[in-house]
C-alpha cells in the first residue's frame, strides 16, 4: 500500500511524501494527465526530464481502447506505457458523465455507449475496481456520480447518497479481490452545498480510505465557492492521509488550494494549452499566436532549465506553432509540464521553510492571472 | 569549404567522409528532411540519438515562412533550429515546380505565388544563392528547372540548357558574394534521355562544383531507368567529389544507388510513412494499422537499439497510432530515421570490408521490397 507522511506544515499548507511501489512522490504534487496511456505528445523520458513523479490515467478511455484486459495481458499500465513512475487512475465516472452517450444510471451502475465504436458498456463500482486492478495503477478510485453544476439541493443529496453507497461497495470489492497493493482513495462529492460537502467528507472518512479526493470542483462554480468548499472539505479530512483536488487547475488555483491544505492535483491545462500555443511562465502566459514573437531570440522563460528553454527561441517556437509542426506540441508541452512541476516544487520548498505566505505574495505580485486562456473541453 | 575524402571503394560503391563546418558526415549517408526547419516530429536530440549527421532544409519553405531574412537575423538556420550537425539546403527549385501556384518562368528566373499567403515571389539563381547564404547551410544548390516526367527530347533539352545557364550564374554569384564557407553543389538534370544526362554531367562538371547532385529522378520514371541513369551519371562525375541522388528513396533504392556510386540521399519516406503508421525493419515494413499487432508485446524490430524499440511494444505503438496520439508520430519517426541511418552505416561497413556484394545479397534475401507504401505527395 501507498504510505503518506506529512513532513512540514505552514498554516493549512502541507509538504509531504507519498511512498508508492513506483517511487516516491513529493507533495504538493501536480500529476500530468495521460488520458490514453500517454501524456499527450510526451514520452516517459520527457516526463522524467520535466520532474514528474506521478501521472494520471483515465480508466474510461483505457477501458474503451485498447481495453483493460489487453493492458493486463501486456503487463499492466506501467509496462504498457513504459512509465516506471507512479500512476493514479480515476474510476471513469467523470468521463462517463461528460463524454459518453445514452447513459442509463441505476443503483447497480451506469450503462453507456462508446463514442469510439458505438458498443454498449456497463460500469458499476465493481467493474470500475476490477478494471483498475487490471490496469494496476498505484492509486485507484471508486466509481462516483458527477453532478452537473448547478444542481438543486435535492438532486445533490440524492447523488451524494448514491456515491456514498457506491463507495462502500467499491471498498468491499477492493478488499475482497485482494487489492491491497493498490491504494484506494475515497471521493468527496456534494456539489456546492456546504452541508452536503460536510456530510460527504465525514461519511467518506468514516468508510476509511487510503487518501481522499475532492471531486465535482472546477465544473463551473465561482472561484470563491471552489476555494471555500476546498478549505471546508480539506479541514474535515484526516491529517495523515493525502488530499487530492480532482481536475484543478490553473497555476493560481494550485497556489490557493495548497494554501487550503490540498496535496495533489491533476489538470489537462499544461498539455492542452501547449497545443494551443500557450506557454506558462512565472509572469503569466506567453501566447505564441502573437506576431510580436516572430523575431524574438529569447527563450520562453529565461529562468527555466527545461530542454525547450535551453535550446530554442520564442521566434523558432512561434514558427513551429504557426507552421503546425508536430515538434511545437511536444516542446511546449514539455515546458508547461516542467513549469507546473517547478511551481509545486517551489511551493513545497516554501512550506518546508515556513515561508509559504511570502511565496504566495511573491507569486501573485508577479504572475498575470488573466493571461491564461480557459481550456476548451 | 566542405572537404570530401573517399576512404574505400567496392566496385562502384564508395565509403567516404565529408568534413563540414558542423562536423563530419560519413558516406554513404541518408539525410532526414527538415522541410520547415524541423525534421517533422523530431527534436535535434532525437536526430543525434538516431545517428543523423546531416539534415536537409527546404529553401522554398523557409523563404515563405518565416523568411530567410528572419532566419539570418536569428543567427542562421543551424542556430534557429538548434541543430549543430551539418545542413544541406536545396535551391527551392523543386518545390516551386511542385507546390507553388501561377508560375511564370523566364530566363531571369521564376515568379510564383505563395500558397501560405498569396504573396508574389521571384526566385532567380541569384536570389536562391542569396537566400541560401542567409540560411547558412553547409551545402547549398543552384536554382534548376525541374522537368515533369515524361518530357519530350526537345522540352528536356530546352530545360537542361536553362538549368546549365542558371548553374553558371549561380556559381558566379556564389563566388562574387564570397560564399566560400558554404559548399555549392551542381545539379545534373536531363530527364530520362541518356544523351542529355551525359551532356548534363559533362557540362556541369566542366563548370566545376564542390559536389554533384543528380536531380529529376524518382519523378515517375520506371525503376530500371532510374538505376541505369544513376549509374551513367555517377560514372561521369569526378571521383573525388560527393554525389547526391536527390529525393531518393526507399531502402532498396538506397542499396541499388550506393552500388552505382552514389554517396548522399534524402527522402521524406521515413518520417512521412511514420505518420501513416508504417515502420521500417530489416524484414520490410510493419504496418501498425493492422489489427494483428493489438496484443503483440514485441518491439517493432528486436535488433534495433532505438528508444522506440528498447521501450515500447508493437501493441502500445499501435494503440497510440489508432488513437491518433501525437507520441505515435514521434516514436515511429525516431525509429524509421534510426533504421535509415543504420542501413547506410551497414552499407558503409560492408564497403570498407570489401563485402558490399554479400551485403546486397543478404539485404535482398531478407527485405520485403513490396511491403512499403508509396508516400503520397
Amino acid at each position: 500500500m501507498t504510505a503518506f507522511e506529512v513532513i512540514a506544515t505552514d498554516g493549512a499548507a502541507r509538504a509531504g511524501r507519498l511512498t508508492t511501489g513506483h517511487g516516491p512522490v513529493d507533495t504538493p504534487v501536480f500529476m500530468p494527465v495521460g488520458t490514453r496511456a500517454t501524456v499527450r505528445s510526451l514520452a516517459p523520458d520527457d516526463l522524467h526530464a520535466a520532474g514528474a513523479q506521478i501521472v494520471l490515467g483515465n480508466t474510461y478511455h483505457l477501458l474503451l481502447r485498447p481495453g483493460h484486459e489487453t493492458i493486463r495481458e501486456l503487463g499492466g499500465l506501467h509496462r504498457f506505457m513504459a512509465w516506471d513512475g507512479a500512476i493514479l487512475t480515476d474510476s471513469g465516472g467523470f468521463q462517463v458523465w461528460s463524454l459518453a452517450k445514452l447513459r442509463k444510471v441505476a443503483e447497480a451502475g451506469v450503462e453507456f455507449r462508446s463514442p469510439v465504436d458505438g458498443s454498449t458498456h456497463f460500469l458499476s463500482p465493481e467493474v470500475a475496481i476490477e478494471a483498475q486492478h487490471a490496469l494496476g495503477a498505484d492509486i485507484i478510485h471508486p466509481l462516483d456520480e458527477c453532478l452537473a453544476y448547478p444542481a438543486t439541493r435535492e438532486a445533490a443529496e440524492r447523488s451524494l447518497d448514491l456515491t456514498l453507497r457506491w463507495a462502500a461497495r467499491s471498498k468491499a470489492v477492493h478488499a475482497a479481490r485482494g487489492g491491497g497493493r493498490q491504494a484506494l482513495f475515497g471521493i468527496v462529492q456534494g456539489g456546492t452545498h456546504e452541508a452536503l460537502r460536510r456530510r460527504a467528507a465525514l461519511e467518506t472518512t468514516a468508510l476509511g480510505f487510503d487518501g481522499y479526493a475532492i471531486g465535482g470542483m472546477a465544473v463551473g462554480e465561482p472561484k470563491p465557492a471552489m476555494y471555500d468548499l476546498t478549505a471546508l472539505v480539506a479541514g474535515l479530512l484526516p491529517a495523515d492521509r493525502p488530499r487530492y483536488l480532482m481536475g484543478v487547475g490553473k497555476p493560481e488555483d494550485l497556489v490557493e488550494a495548497v494554501a487550503r491544505g490540498v496535496d495533489m492535483f491533476d489538470c489537462v491545462l499544461p498539455t492542452r494549452n501547449a497545443r494551443n500555443g500557450q506557454c506558462f511562465t512565472w509572469d503569466g502566459a506567453v501566447t505564441l499566436k502573437q506576431a510580436r514573437w516572430t523575431r524574438d531570440p529569447a527563450p520562453l522563460d529565461a529562468e527555466c532549465p527545461c530542454y525547450t528553454c535551453r535550446r530554442f527561441s520564442r521566434a523558432y517556437l512561434r514558427h513551429l506553432f504557426v507552421s503546425e509542426e508536430l515538434l511545437a506540441y511536444r516542446l511546449l508541452s514539455l515546458h508547461n509540464v516542467h513549469f507546473f512541476v517547478a511551481l509545486m516544487r517551489a511551493m513545497r520548498a516554501a512550506i518546508v521553510a515556513g515561508a509559504f505566505g511570502a511565496f504566495q505574495t511573491r507569486f501573485f505580485a508577479r504572475y498575470a492571472v488573466s493571461s491564461v486562456d480557459a481550456p476548451a473541453e
